[in-house]
């Protein structure tokens, strides 16, 4: 990962366990896609969202996946970053039923085309994942 | 509430008991403000969102206004309805801390303003509950 | 309306007319608003939509204003265009139950808050016009 | 299809007709798909937005799909649904020419990149049922 | 290309060189493809977008074409538009950093997804064109 | 300004000197009505958008304000923020006339509600600051 990596950083670093543990392997292959359009970009997504906002102590990282999910089925126009966060949501600990739930509450508040779009990402990622 | 309401209603009557549970009398005032324009769709609004989706049993309440909160924040045009589900979230068991904590991180999914006009809309209720 | 009027420009003199007939004081309202900021843009708005669109002979004014009621119900950040337009759809034949009906069937298609801003838009312009 | 269909549920068989006659295949299409991953949600979309709502006497099916048509072109993020409204519009009696000037009209409101995404969906639509 | 030209509609002149000025090659396919679905909009889009507002002198073509990236990135419901923009872009003086830049920013407007698939959509672009 | 601000923290300081640049006291007055709701996100705003974005050098201040002009009025859901950014503008050297082309732009990419909301935001700011 050809990411430069300022020495001490601790947001860099703290942001990398977070993302490694909220998404896995998926979260690393974004951070690779930007080597080499916007590299900067790679360690601002680390430090930013993972290092600030996903290590704060006040929400569970359950919670968290609860919040990015609604919030991405709900916008409708970002289906790569809703799948990464189905698998994230999967990883700490979301059951395949509970996603399922917050898809079918957004149709209540994005409509009906946003709650089965994202049905069908989470289709996708289920199938892959065999969950 | 000059709603009519059919007999032996499930739907409705469920809904009714979780939109009272959730929204207490905000969720009241606005059925009672749709009675003249459109007593049929706040019928809809008991039944649909409050009777069949957050009375199923996949999800707790404390989940489901987590996902709300959310969508309702990075959407960001449906202001009068975040402020109800605000309240919502507080009345069942979140607090002030975790609402401040979602609302943070919509930043990251649906930028600064949005996060912005969610803390903002926040701190009215808070100030108005004085939680 | 000190708006520059360009001589024998059918597309302003059929824009106009068409304003006129749909919005009514609401749309020269607007116009008038634009004079001191932004006239030119003035001159646009009642050419390009009311001179070329809705002064095609494809889709009548009542189709037309379904369509644009609906479309701004739906995308919940132009409140100000909402109520011109319902405006408009009483203006060519719209009744209050049809525009109730437009705004309950987004809930379907942009969410319950959509719907529900949208009812309200509606009442307040149905009050003040007494329909 | 294998969707719990409870006894005596007349919205759900009410909805059934209506999708029916609206989306025909496209809609049938949809809830298969639904079925392994939210057969619940199969029943909401055909009772609440086909039972409820498209039931309804007030407006009829032709203004109905207009109004579909026109808020899913504006959305601009829900483009497989699109695709079965502009199949909707043409079981219910609109035009081809009707959907584009329905279309045209949305560049007005949402722009003309919703607008130009709107034709080239409705041409693909037009090519396979060579209309 | 057979859209019908009026004699002397400077509009239209004036758009045709502006639009092959700013988007060369994907412009004219995006007008020819518009041919046979809807002729009056291709002739629309070259007059009202390139033949009155890009022809305006207040504001250079470097100018308009960053408002326009940045415009379409921070929507994130029109990815073929943005290409042919990002195109665009290069064609009248941004540089691939500059283009990057914009898309950083957007992350503070629209959120991290926002950001990331423009940046997706730029690096397919600047492949294409090897820059 | 109550906000606890770490020692030698650059990016707070950077942050603070390019907030101050851009959006003067309107910043400011952003950075104080947080204080008591979400102190860190006051942090947060002044860190990742103005420590780390908007103080990077490949693109100068009056570019950047063009984009995030353009793309808050585009999004249109974000009215103070949008507020506050056409002061940035005049800021940071754009002149008033070009304010008003970047709106007019943006009803060719979000539609003419958009460009109408972000005009009468323009003209108020202007009449507050007399430009």
């Amino acid at each position: 990962m050809p990411i430069e990596m300022p020495e001490h950083d601790s947001r860099f670093e703290r942001g990398s366990r977070a993302l490694a543990e909220i998404d896995g392997e998926a979260g690393e292959r974004v951070v690779s896609a930007l080597a080499d359009i916007a590299p900067d970009f790679a360690r601002y997504l680390v430090e930013f969202p993972f290092g600030d906002i996903y290590s704060r102590p006040g929400l569970d990282l359950r919670a968290r996946e609860i919040a990015t999910i609604a919030a991405l089925t709900a916008m409708g126009n970002a289906t790569p970053q809703l799948k990464v966060h189905i698998e994230g949501g999967l990883n700490v600990g979301l059951s395949r039923d509970e996603i399922v739930e917050i898809m079918m509450q957004m149709a209540v508040y994005a409509g009906f085309p946003a709650a089965l779009n994202g049905l069908f990402a989470a289709k996708e990622v289920f199938d892959r994942r065999r969950v």
